[in-house]
C-alpha cells in the first residue's frame, strides 16, 4: 500500500508499506475521497510523538469495502462507507460507564493517524467494522460523506456538550469548518440568537448560511464588550469553542451567563497551561457555569444519525467544500494547501 | 368589557362584564390579535365545569398594554406583547421543585378560559405580569406572535418531553396545528428522519414545509406497520402523540424503540380510562419506553425564547394561519369556523 | 454437567446435559452460590415459551472459573467471580445508543434460563466474560455476591429510573426482596421520607432496617388514602413498583404528584393489557408525571459498582437470606421452597 | 435590635440599629440558635465590599417567628423555623431558566451578611418568607436546624454539581464542615469507594462516621498519588472541592477519570486566576471532565427536603457541633472562636 504522511516531524512524503491483513472483526477500504485537517499539519509540524514517525496522516474519508474479516455481519465488499474520525475498538468494559472515545485510556477511541496509520493511503484499516462503519445511501455525495466524519461530529458535539436548547442565546468562537459546524448544530438544537466570531469573508457568510444571527469580529472592538451589549447585558446561555487561544477561552467564560454551559471543541496542545480570570470563572467557580470539553463522538450509530440529518436536508455540509482535488495523488496538494492556508480555504477535498 | 365566550354549557354568546381592577402585580392588556383554539370549541359544548357559565372563552392572544400595577417593573402602557396561554402566578414554593404548570396544584398555571375569563374580550387581565408577558419585538409579525401562545410552545413541547436528540427519529401523530409545530421542534431538536401521521392535504404539505421527511395516513393501510416498515423494523427514538384517541396512544407505544420516549400533547378528556397492551408497552414496561406528557410550559423567558426562534428565523409560526378576520366583532365568525372545521382550516386569526 | 430446570411446562427435575464448549470471550464457572428467584418458579410453571425445554434454571449465582477462552484478558481461572443476572454479549451498534438490556433486540440481554441454561447447575458458562464478571472480593460474602446479580442491581434501578434526588417522598409497592433493595436503593439515592408497602412482619422489619420511615399495609384501609394522607396531600416524588397487579399500577400513577415518576421494577407477564384511569394518569398525561420501567442493568461494571458499595457497608443485600441450603443437590429443595413460598421466606440460598 | 458584625474591615464589635419593619412578603424572625461560618471571618477580615460597615455578619440560623407580613401566608409568629442561607426574593423572571442562586443577577440569592444584615442579631429579616422558610419540626434538633441552612445544603451540592451515582468513587478535598456533609451527601448519593483528603484526627474520625471509606492526608505523601494507588489507576468518577487552594484544584482535575466530573464548593475570593495544567484538565479539555462549582442551593423546598433526610436519620449533621455557647453575649466567643480557630473546632454554635 502507499500513502502520504510524516515522515519525521517537520518532513513530509509518500511512502509505501505493506498491505493490511484483514483482522477477523476489520474491514479494509478503499478511499473514494479525503479531506486534510488542520490537525494533520499539527501532527506533521508541530507534536513530539514516538507514533509520528512513517506514520500515513489522514482521519477524513470515506471509500469503498474492499476486504471484510470472518466475523463481519453487517458490511461486505463493495459496500460504500463513511469512516468515523473516531474508531473505538468498542470492546471494553469502560464503555459501560465511560464515553466511548476514553474507553480503555483518555482519547483512545482516535488512533487514524494518531498511533495507527491513518487514511491518505490507498487503503484503510477499519477496527470493529461492525460497530465503526456507516452505510453511505447514494443521495449523500462524497463531499458530504467526508465532511461527516469529522467536522460535523465534532462541530455538532459543541451543543451536546453546552447542552443548547430552545431559544439559547448561543456564541461560538471561531468560525472555521468546526465552527460552522458548531453553528449549524446549535441552530439544530433549538438556539435563538446565534453570534458567530470570526472575520473572513468566506467563512462569515457561510455562518450565516449555517444560522449565524450575526458574526463579530475582534476587529471591531473588544469581543466580550460586543457580546454582552448584543446579549443587553445578560450574557449568553453557552458559548462553543470552536478556535482561538487562552485569551478565548477566558473570553467564552466572562460572557457566559450564571448557570450557562462552556463547550471546548479547539486542540489546546501548544498550551503547558491555562489561565482563568476569578471573575470570568464567575466568583472562582462559584456561579454553575460548566465547563465541558471532549473528543467527537464516533462509531457507526453516530455516523447514521448525522447522515440521516444531511439526507433529510436539515443543513449541507458539503457547502465548507473551498477546493477540490481529483485523483489519489493530488493529496499531497491538498495537504499542502492546508499547510499553507489561504483566506479563501476552508475545507480541502480530495476525490480518488 | 365586552367578551366572547361561553354562558352555559353548549351555548355561547356575547355578554358584557365589569372592567378589570388592575392588581399591582398585574397589567390590562388590550388584544391586537386572538385565535380560536379546538380546546375553546371544548369547553364550550363539551366540559363540565362550573367555571364554564358565562366565562369568556379564548387563550391566544397579543396585544398592548394599558395599565400596569404599582409594582410591575418592566412593562409599561403602550407595550406591544405576547401573552402566554399558561401563566402561572409563579409565587408558590412549588415553583423550586415542581414544573411551573403544575405549582400550586395541578394544570394550575392555566386560567385563562378555564377559572377566569379569557382572551375573546377587549380586555385582558395578565397576572404577574413581570413574570409572564413578552415584549413583542416589532419584525414578530401578529399572526406569528399569537401562534407563539399556545401551538408553538405545544407543539415543541413534544420533543422536550420525548427528548429528541441529533438523528433521532420521530413520529409526530397528529398534524393538525399542534403536530405541526410538533415538527416544526423536532427539526430544530436535530431529527433525521421525521414522519408526520396525517391526512390533510394542506397539513400534509406544510408539515414537509415544516421538516417532516415523510407524511403517512391511515388511508394508506395499518400505521405501525408502515412506521416499522420506514423504519427498517426498528422503531423510532420517539413518538410524540398531538392527536387521536386512544389506540393512537397504544400505537405509540408499539413503534417507539426500547429505550425510546413517547410523548403526549394530546388532550383526552373524553377518556374515562387508557389501555395499553402488554407488548406496546415493552412487554409489561420492561423496556425502558419513557411515557411524560404535560401542559405546555409558559410564562416570560419561555415566550421569549420562542420568539427569539422566529425573529432568527429558524421556523415561521404564521405559515398556519389559514383563514383571516378583521376586527373584534368578528370573534364570534372565527370561533364558529373552528366550531364547523372544514378540511381546509389550520389555524384562524382575529385581527382587531 | 447437571442441572435443574423445566422439563416442560409444569414439571421440573434434574438432568444431564452436554459440558459446555469454552468461546473464545467466554468463561466457564462452577456455582459456590446460587439463588432461586420468583421468576424461575414463573418460567417453570406459567410461561409458554419455545425454549422452555429441558431448560436450566436460575440466574443468580456466584462462583469460581474453571475456564477462560482465549481472548479473555482480566479473568483466569482461580477467580472467583460475581455472574450478574443480565449478560449482553455487548457486541451490538444497538449499544451505542440503547440501553445495553436491549441491544439487538427488546431484552436480549437476559438470556440466562430464558434462552440459554441458566446457573442450576455445576457449570455455567458466561458469554463475553470481560464485560461481564466482576472479581468477588474476599470481604463480600457468597449471600452478598449472589444477591447483587439481581435483587440488588434490579431494586437499585428503581431510583434510578425515578430519578429520586434528595429529599424526594418516595414510596416502594412491595417489600418482598426486589422491594427491600429498592428501598435500600432509594435511601442511598437521597430519599427522605421512604414509604414500604407490604404486611409480612419479617418484610416490614427488614424495609425499616434498609430505611423505610414508614410501612402501610392494605390491610389498614386504602392504599391510595393512606399515603395521600402522610404526605398530607401532596403525594410522591417518585414511586417505585415491585409487586402487585394493574389496580397497584394505577395507585401508584395515582399517587404520584404532577412532575414526579413512576418507576416499574415488576414482572407483569400475566397481564394482556393495562388499564390506568383519566385522573390517576394526571389528567389523561398532561401531568408531567413519567413512567419508565425496564430490566435491570447488568454487566461488569455494574456489578463492580455495586460490590464497591457492599463492600463500603453502604447496605448489607445479604440481611434478606432468610433459608440456607448447603451442598448443590439441595437446589431442588431451595426452588421449592420458592415454589411453595411461606410467609417468612424472603430469598433462599444454595451454598455448594 | 442588637447585633455583632464588622463595623470596618479587620475590626469588629457590636452596635445597635433601628428595629426592622416588616414588609408584607416579610417575616422577623428571633434566632434560638446560630452558628458563625470561616466565610463570616473572612467577610470581617479580608473582603473588600462598601457593603461590609457596621454590617450585621452571620447566615446561619433558626428561629421563632415574631411577625410576618400581611400576604404571608404559610407561617405565623410563634413557627419555629429554619432560615437557609441563600434566601433569593423569588420573585425575578431569571427563575424560569437559571438557578435560583443567580436570579436577578450573579449571587444574588444570598443576601445575609453580605448586602443586608446577617443572623447574629436579636432579629432577622427573611425576605420571600413563604418561599423562604421551612417549619422546624419538633425532632429536629436546634443544632441540626443551623447545620441545615448552610453546611448540609453547600456539602451536599456537592454531589449534586457532580451528579455522584450508585457505585462511584468520589474524593472529597477538605473534610471541615462543608468537606463532612459533602462526604455524607456523596454517601447518600451512591457513591462505593469515598476518599476523604484532610488531617485533622476528629474531622478524619467524623468523615469516617459520616462514610468515608478511607481518609488520606498530604502528610503521607503526593495526594495524586495516593489516589491514583487507591483507584489502581483509574481515577475517581467524581472529585468534590471543599478547601484547598488552585494546586487542589489541579489535583482535583488530575485524578478525574476522562468522563468524571469535579464540583467545586470551595470559596477562592484571595485568588485573581486560576492556573491549570494541560494534562489535568484531560489533554486540554478534551476528555469530557465536566468543572462545574456554584453556591449552595436555598429556598423553602430545600430545607424542607433536607429537613426530611435529617428526620429520617439518614444523617446527623448535629455531629459536626464541637463548640456550645449559650447565651445571646456569647456570640461574640463563638465568632473568636472561629478567628482563632483550634484543630479540635469543626463547628460552634450559641443557643439563645
Amino acid at each position: 500500500m502507499k500513502g502520504f504522511g510524516v515522515i519525521t516531524k517537520g518532513q513530509v512524503g509518500w511512502f509505501e508499506k505493506p498491505d493490511y491483513v484483514c483482522g477477523e472483526l476489520d474491514a479494509i477500504v478503499k478511499p473514494l475521497a479525503i479531506s486534510p485537517c488542520s490537525s494533520d499539519v499539527h501532527s506533521a509540524y508541530e507534536v513530539d510523538s514516538p507514533f509520528l514517525k512513517d506514520m500515513i496522516l489522514g482521519h477524513e474519508s470515506c471509500g469503498v469495502i474492499i476486504e471484510v474479516g470472518k466475523k463481519v455481519k453487517d458490511f461486505k465488499p463493495g459496500d460504500e462507507v463513511v469512516i468515523p474520525c473516531t474508531t473505538p475498538t468498542f470492546w471494553h468494559p469502560d464503555l459501560q460507564d465511560t464515553p466511548h472515545q476514553h474507553a480503555g485510556g483518555m482519547l483512545s477511541g482516535i488512533n487514524f493517524s494518531n498511533t495507527t496509520d491513518g487514511t491518505f493511503a490507498d487503503q484503510i484499516l477499519v477496527r470493529s467494522a461492525d460497530m465503526n462503519l456507516a452505510i453511505k445511501p447514494k443521495e449523500l455525495s462524497l463531499e458530504q460523506a467526508v465532511m461527516i466524519t469529522d467536522m460535523v461530529t465534532t462541530g455538532f458535539h459543541g451543543s451536546e456538550l453546552a447542552e443548547v436548547k430552545f431559544g439559547d442565546t448561543v456564541v461560538v468562537f471561531g468560525i472555521g469548518p468546526v465552527g460552522l459546524m458548531a453553528v449549524a448544530g446549535a441552530k439544530l438544537s433549538g438556539a435563538g440568537e446565534l453570534i458567530g466570531v470570526g472575520t473572513r469573508p468566506n467563512c462569515v457568510a457561510l455562518a450565516k448560511e449555517y444560522g449565524a444571527t450575526k458574526v463579530i469580529s475582534y476587529k471591531d472592538g473588544d469581543l466580550q464588550q460586543q457580546i454582552m451589549e448584543i446579549t443587553n447585558g445578560r450574557g449568553v446561555d453557552a458559548a462553543i469553542i470552536a478556535g482561538g487561544d487562552n485569551a478565548t477561552f477566558n473570553t467564552a467564560l466572562a460572557v457566559t451567563r450564571a448557570g450557562g454551559h462552556v463547550a471546548n471543541l479547539n486542540v489546546f496542545t501548544e498550551l503547558p497551561k491555562f489561565e482563568f480570570g476569578y471573575l470570568e470563572t464567575g466568583a472562582g467557580f462559584m456561579a454553575h457555569k460548566t465547563i465541558r470539553g471532549g473528543l467527537c463522538p464516533g462509531g457507526r450509530r453516530r455516523a447514521e444519525r448525522l447522515i440521516s440529518m444531511v439526507t433529510a436536508s436539515r443543513f449541507d455540509p458539503g457547502r465548507m467544500i473551498t477546493h477540490r482535488y481529483t485523483g489519489f495523488d493530488r493529496i499531497e496538494d491538498a495537504f499542502m494547501r492546508m499547510v499553507n492556508k489561504t483566506p479563501d480555504l476552508i475545507k480541502p477535498i480530495v476525490i480518488m
